[in-house]
Formats: structure tokens, C-alpha cells, sequence
């Protein structure tokens, strides 16, 4: 892996590939649209009407072992981890997932128990999410994959997408961000830290949580203008906000974890980089209404949860940082495969 | 490739590995099962409730370049087969689907033009059975993987299950079998056939049809007690159907493809062998109640089917085969995955 100084995860020779995204615009650009679509192909999840109100909300998003799945996480987290990243994106649409379906490519050699292993991590994390493993199927692959896909329902008005921000928004997120980036440099790399530290920052890649009943009590609340999960990095999150709702944002408060702080000093790594531009962690990053605020709050403190306030949205296309007066750019990048996976 | 004198295509090292069944049965076992599903697990596909009259039913069917992708097949006819298999399953259900998402992983190195070409078949491989491909993910992976998960809404009581089959019932298929097995075996091996034989044989690999249109039309009958796809061999289905329904068969008529008999032919193989036990083939097959047989053919037909008779259920368990007074067991093997791919 190289590092640069500031401790990013940067890109080897696929520096010149192709990222994710650019992928998916390809990809689109081949595809017969269907027609009078509730949800924008590019959002977290796509959706299809059932009846004139609601939608049948659908996502797949497949967990391959050789970039998703660090050294020391195990079987059943790696299976679980396959469930909580699906429902992390209909958390941030506010949508309960209903049931899903796991498609698995097993390598030759998986015993009985690795698989038992896997089908345990699968049921856990769905049922963590009151959701159910329903069906699939399953052949050789070369390596592990578990590809799901999940399903649920909506009222089609109560989607939070990502495309209705508007200027002077408030911008919050639901956590503090830049654990999973630091517990990557642990588990992949030299980086240094305490056992209790280690334990905080390696639980948060290896056990990730999806802000599903922050998501579904913001859906309620009817407070948000538009939501994405930060699965790519908190910059990268701002960025899809401003290109599918015309706006910029104003960042005035970056929401670096404390244990990130720690881990940052240690290591002699800015903490900030962390937090912007990490990923794989599965805050909600949301715009609020503003006369909206505090039923937003309410309504996700009433859940146990917590929402933090760090900017604004701005007119134009800007995507500013302002912290204790220094102003910088917050880039657009953040964790992609293909562009940033060792 | 071990081939046997009947040109079986048998499993290498993997013979004492698990089946493709018996994975699914491990991982059934572990799972906690949802309250109320109007389809059994392991059934063709699954399905949620809408209402108390319709359901959702969603697919999910993985294709893993090496043990799925023969290799003169092309990157869009592999994309377009990743759909064609997913909406097989749909057709046996007699359920139309509406929108397709797609889990694509990418092995490194793969260009613009390959990823064009990809969404091409994916799209393709939609709008031949009139859906849609709405959305999905992309990742990197050790080969390429398409992932596609398939959704669609039906009446309940309109579903055909696997469980239905009753002692008396008309066993039946949508066509001819062994196509498959025989292009298999050209494009993998050394087997002989003339330049016609060969276009036919290796196009039956390379660009599977689904009958949705005799699927939609054997459900819109109510002649059928139970439905499968035949994409593990012929006699592999009729075990399921024995398994779920708790019958037996008597199969009288073998429906070998003219070209799989010439193949046969001038390779010394046993075309019944060829047709019953290959795979990759997408044929219904079905139990029609005897007094709907009419109605079953004249539904068929009215859209450019066929539908033919080759036996019928009977009480019991037993699985025989009598065509020109010789009586065998039909052998529960067929075309697994981890068992018999190369």
C-alpha cells in the first residue's frame, strides 16, 4: 500500500483505471431507460412502483473477498457486513428492508462450517434489521462473493433521495466519522495504536452498523430535503448531494471521532483527512429543512440516536471547508473501488 | 474433462465436494425463516406479500466467468445469459418481470468497449422479455461475476410451485432437450459435428431463450399443478418436482432435440443420456391436470408454443423411464455446480 503523508490509502497501478462511477455512467448509458421511474438511476437504491402511491424499493451491492474484506475480519462478519451494507443505503432512503436474497460464488475448498459460518452472518444481519434471508442461490466463483439483494416498500413521497438539497439546508450527520479509515491503516498497514484503541477502530471495519432507525425516524419526520449514506467517504457524499441537487455545502465542523484524534496524533496523521475522505463507515450524511430542525432531532434522539450539525448548503457548486478560519476545498474523492483498494 | 462412454460430463477432484443442494440446504438450516411466505424456500424463486392477494417475487442467480462461460461465448451473450437464467425462473412461476438490477464485479483490466459491451447484454437480455434493467453496483473481483436479482409482482394463487404435482397428472415440457449438453461438449471438448450442427449446438449455449410467453400463458390456463425450469437437466427437475409434490414419474416419451440424436449419432453417445442428464437448458416442466390438458395446449400454442406430453405422475417416489418397453430409473444427478463443472 502507499501511503502519502497525510496517511491516505492511495492508488497503485490502477491509477489510470477507470473508478466505480465512471463504470456505472457507462453502464447507464447502455441501458433502455424504463419509463416514470420513482427513484433516479444513481441514487442509493432503485425503486418501482407498485400502485399509484407506493414503491417497490430494491438494492444489490455484492461483497467480493479480495477488496472487501480485510485480513482478520472473519467469515460471519464478512457475511453480515455483505447484509449491513445493502441496508445502510435503504437507511438513508428511510426504508425498512423486508427480506433479501444472497447469491454466493464459493471458492473450491469451503468446508461445512465455513458456510454454516456465512449463512449465520447472514441471517444476523439481517435480522439485526428485523429483515429475513429469504432465497438465493449459489455456484463456484473464484473467490468469495456474496452478492444481495434487498427488498422493501415505500410511500413513494416519504424516499428521501438525494437530489432535493436546497441553499441554506442544514447539512448533519448522524456519528462521527474517520474510525473505519484508521481501522484500515491497522489491520492493513504499520500503523500504531493502543489495544482498547485498536479494539474501537478495528470493531468499526470488522462490525459496521447501519443507521437504519436514524433512517427510518428521519423518514418519518418529514424534515429532510435530500440523504445518502457515507459508505464512499464523507466528501465523496457531499459531492453526490451537490451534483444531484444543483447545490454546494459550507462545512464548518468536521465530525472527527475522538478515538480518530488519538489515532491521528500517534501516528502523526491529520485527523481530518481521516474523516473526510475514509469510507466503508455508514453514517447518514442528510440536508434538513431548517424551520424543520428540531423535529429532526427530536425525532432521531427519540431512537437513541444522534444527528450533528456540521454546515450548510450553499448556492453554486462549491464544496468548502471553513475550520477555525481556514477555508480549503473538499475534494471529490473518497473510497473507491477500482481507484483506492489496495 | 473426465468423459464417460456416454459422454457424461463428470466431476474431477470436487466428487466428494458438496453439491450446489446440499449448500443450500446448509444455509436454510441457519437461517431464521419469515413468518408467512407464500413460497416454500428453495422453490424457483421467492416472494414477499403485497396484499393479502399479490406478492413480490424476487430471483437472485449469479454468473461466474469461469465455471459459467464457455469460453468462445462473448461478453454479451454472457451478460444477456445472466438475465436469460434469472428470467427462466420467473417463466416457470408464470410471473412477467419488470426490473432487473445487476452486481457486477470486474476483474482489473477490463476496457470501455468490454463494459459496453456487458451493459448491452444485460440491457438485451431484458428488453427481449420486456423488463428493464433499473439499476445495481459495481466492484472489483478475481473474474468477472454478474450478479442479477429480478423482481416482478403476480397473484398469489396464479404462482406455480414445485409442490403442486398430483398421481394422474400429464407431465410435460415446452421443447426438446440435450442441445445444451451436446454444445457443451463441442465448445469444451473434442467432439465432432458439421459446420450446421455446430452453429445450432453451440448457439443453444450461447443464446438460451426463456419461455416467459409459454410460461405467462401456462399460468394464465390454471392447467398447471406444478412448474420448473430445467436449467439442472431434465431429470433433475423431475426429482424436485418428486421432491416437493411427494410423487413419482413415468416418463414414456424422452423429447430429444433432431440435432442432439445426430450429434449422438456420430459421436457414440446415448442422445437419451444427453437430454436427460445435461443442464443449462431452459425449458419448462410442468404437470398438467389431466382434464386442462386442452386449455394447457391451446394456451401454449395461441403464442407460438409447444407443449409436449412425455409421461405422468404417479403415486410414490420412483422415477422410471419405459420408452420401447425398456424400464430404467432416471438417476437423480443432472448439471451441478461444485459437482460436475469442469
Amino acid at each position: 500500500m502507499d501511503k502519502d503523508k497525510t496517511g491516505s490509502i492511495n492508488p497503485h497501478s490502477t491509477r489510470t483505471e477507470m473508478g466505480e462511477r465512471k463504470i456505472i455512467e457507462i453502464i447507464a448509458n447502455c441501458l433502455e431507460a424504463m419509463p416514470n421511474l420513482p427513484v433516479p438511476f444513481g441514487d442509493d437504491v432503485s425503486a418501482v412502483y407498485i400502485d399509484q402511491k407506493r414503491v417497490a424499493v430494491l438494492k444489490t451491492d455484492m461483497l467480493a473477498a479480495k477488496t472487501d474484506v480485510p485480513p482478520n475480519m472473519s467469515l460471519w462478519q464478512a457475511a453480515r457486513k455483505a447484509l449491513v451494507m445493502n441496508i445502510s443505503d435503504f437507511a438513508s432512503k428511510g426504508v425498512q428492508p423486508t427480506a433479501a436474497l444472497v447469491s454466493l460464488g464459493l471458492p473450491r475448498g469451503f468446508m461445512r462450517k465455513d458456510i454454516e459460518e456465512i449463512a449465520r452472518g447472514l441471517n444476523a444481519g439481517a435480522r439485526e434489521y428485523d429483515a429475513y434471508v429469504i432465497g438465493g442461490d449459489t455456484g463456484e466463483a473464484s473467490e468469495l462473493i456474496i452478492s444481495v439483494s434487498l427488498y422493501g416498500t415505500a410511500e413513494k413521497k416519504a424516499l428521501m433521495l438525494r437530489n432535493g438539497a436546497k441553499p441554506g439546508d442544514i447539512l448533519a450527520v448522524t456519528g462521527f466519522f474517520g474510525k473505519s479509515a484508521a481501522g484500515l491503516r491497522l489491520l492493513l498497514d504499520s500503523y500504531k495504536a493502543s489495544a482498547n484503541l485498536r479494539d474501537v477502530l478495528s470493531g468499526a471495519v470488522c462490525m459496521p452498523k447501519a443507521r437504519l432507525k436514524e433512517g427510518l425516524a428521519l423518514g418519518r419526520s418529514g424534515a429532510v430535503s435530500a440523504s445518502i449514506d457515507s459508505s464512499d467517504g464523507l466528501a465523496w457524499s457531499l459531492h453526490e448531494i451537490g451534483k444531484m441537487s444543483h447545490v454546494g455545502f459550507l462545512v464548518n465542523t468536521v465530525p472527527v471521532a475522538e478515538e480518530v484524534k488519538r489515532f491521528a496524533e500517534f501516528n502523526h496523521l491529520n485527523p481530518i483527512e481521516l474523516a473526510l475522505y475514509g469510507g466503508e463507515e455508514y453514517e447518514l450524511v442528510v440536508t434538513i429543512k431548517p424551520k424543520a430542525w428540531v423535529e429532526a432531532e427530536a425525532a432521531v434522539e427519540a431512537v437513541g440516536g444522534c444527528i450533528l450539525p456540521i454546515g450548510k448548503v450553499t448556492k453554486g457548486t462549491k464544496m468548502l471547508l471553513d475550520v477555525d478560519g481556514e477555508k480549503r476545498v473538499i475534494e471529490a474523492r473518497g473510497w473507491e473501488h477500482f481507484k483506492s483498494k489496495i
